[in-house]
């Protein structure tokens, strides 16, 4: 069954309008007809079964028929913050960040970022949100992961009251033997927590110093290196495996 | 330090011959000269440190000075047998796997494989073993994954004799509180373990019947929906986690 996410004020009782670009996915890419129906999510992660009874101009209106359950959400809120990098490269994880439940995502410019917030960065926020919203669709999640504006790792740690639990992936814990992602991921339940990966550089020696100073976790993701995007995928993965399996 | 995987009749005694792509990109790509070092790994995972003592017009001259203890090997044998599909999608897929400890990969044309093997097949074996040897080189491994020619799964299922342990990935398990994959997982130590995963469609009712009668185990990846090519990363994440972390 095919998804759209709306805003709660697209929906009016019973009656949903689906309108721009949901609007032309329905009736030109999916040619769907009056009488078909589609799932409806709304901001509350409320989902619900509806019939197109009426397609106008530029909005196709639908009728509620029932609610459907539809828990499919992480009981963890994760905040992904990414080191700044190519838009090809952020577009991917954010693709599958959200297929593996993540709550949020930050480009977070380092200090061995290859791009720079000013120069060269090329993060669509539009385009962006777009990605979150199709893969959100296809995977068939209630809640929109938030994408949030470039910030330099400077400007986020001095604003982490929103996080009860902050992680750093660390590349040299890589072989460590008394690596700690699988001892805190149960501590992740119900709370709101920020992983940090680096850039393809790293974290320099300041920044671990400056995030172990604020009460970062570093944890390791086994003796391979893996790539950027690679291992905010085994992260989410790790999350869902050991608190949804 | 930069990685370079070489056949074992490229070592002589303590003499190591470069050739070919790994020569343009010791000599062109890296800059490299006489004094510096490199990594090179054998066909028997063997990691040796090596001095650059000369180039010729077309091989570079290394001195082996020391073996490197570099274990970074998974403790089993992971193969992933991918619904058939485009190639841009298995050529991201072989990349992670590989980065992800993976030890074979074959794409599999199944009955809802949008791509079939003699039509719109559009897989390079040869490009497709470089991207192996790239990823692997990248993230430190010492052991490159195999790459089987595309087969039907008719074919594939006739001959299984390599494999002790037989698991396929089922959406339709996906929301079922009984899924065994956090179950299973630690028996895979040391065994050679094939996993399927279905092509976009996912498997055909007569292929999920053929599996179970086979006595492949069915496991789900939890509630959300994962496509083709996040799920094979969601298993190596997986099992990496809960055999080496």
């Amino acid at each position: 069954m095919q998804r759209y996410f709306v805003s709660n004020n697209q929906i009016k009782r019973d009656i949903v309008e689906i309108i721009n670009q949901d609007y032309h996915h329905i009736k030109n890419v999916m040619r769907m007809k009056i009488g078909e129906f589609v799932e409806v999510c709304d901001e509350n992660q409320n989902v619900y079964l509806a019939k197109i009874i009426e397609f106008t101009k530029d909005v196709v209106i639908l009728q509620i028929t029932n609610k459907v359950d539809a828990n499919v959400e992480l009981n963890t809120n994760i905040t992904i913050g990414l080191g700044l990098t190519k838009a090809s490269k952020v577009e991917e994880v954010i693709r599958r960040i959200t297929e593996l439940g993540a709550s949020g995502f930050i480009p977070v410019e380092m200090r061995y970022s290859t791009v720079r917030i000013d120069k060269g960065n090329n993060l669509k926020q539009q385009r962006l949100e777009t990605i979150v919203k199709e893969a959100s669709e296809q995977s068939k999640r209630t809640k929109l992961m938030k994408v949030y504006e470039p910030i330099t790792l400077d400007q986020l740690l001095k604003n982490l009251t929103n996080y009860e639990v902050l992680v750093y992936a660390y590349e040299d814990l890589a072989s460590d033997s008394k690596n700690k992602l699988k001892n805190i991921i149960s501590t992740f339940k119900n709370k709101n927590v920020l992983i940090l990966v680096g850039p393809e550089g790293g974290f320099s020696k300041e920044e671990v110093s400056k995030l172990n100073g604020l009460g970062f976790i570093a944890v390791g993701l086994g003796p391979r290196i893996l790539r950027l995007e690679t291992a905010p995928l085994y992260l989410m993965s790790a999350i869902s495996y050991e608190l949804e399996l």
